[in-house]
């Protein structure tokens, strides 16, 4: 018996105004995370990670901020970027003017 | 030292017409795969994987038929499907209008 096809729409369900930003997990399974997080203007503290992230922008944008180098990315719709673990970077702003829905894959650790 | 952040947009380059799908690695990990697919009306053969498939459509449209119960599944923009290892399935058809730019990820076996 194999397990059941499962399916959704990232760009569903999208609340315009958050007081915190929304995480939806839409795979866990060993060493591979699938995350759906929606922004409205949240910007977040600096972070680093023991597993590698991948984050695409789906809708809205976003100011990557990475650290010792200083260097930011914008990232709009279709950007990607591949944050290897251990690379220190914070969001630094997201769209004011509508929602930023980003897909997020965390994998290579214990994800 | 830490590896390279890196970045792309998923949007920009992509072909009008092909004779052939194209496919362009993005992420080449320890049993994650995350693969950039663009379809100019194509269809596919029937394939089963060994590995678990998560499918996102970017843009255009695509259809997917699954085996053996021939669930038909319509994927349009922000749209994701997730296959399980073993499931027959096929890529029907392809938007005839436009590219559809897929996302699939390949995680969970010998990815």
């Amino acid at each position: 018996m194999s397990r059941p096809v499962a399916s959704g729409n990232l760009l569903l369900d999208v609340p315009a105004r958050l007081a915190d930003e929304q995480f939806t997990d839409l795979i866990s399974a060993p060493g591979v995370r699938i995350t759906r997080i929606v922004s409205t203007g949240h910007a977040t503290d600096w972070q680093q990670a023991e597993e590698d992230e991948w984050v695409l922008v789906l809708q809205g944008s976003g100011t990557l901020r990475f650290a010792p180098d200083d260097r930011q990315l914008v990232l709009v719709q279709g950007d990607w970027c591949h944050i290897p673990a251990g690379v220190r970077h914070r969001v630094e702003e997201t769209d004011a003017r509508q929602p930023t829905v980003w897909l997020v894959l965390h994998f290579g650790g214990g994800a």
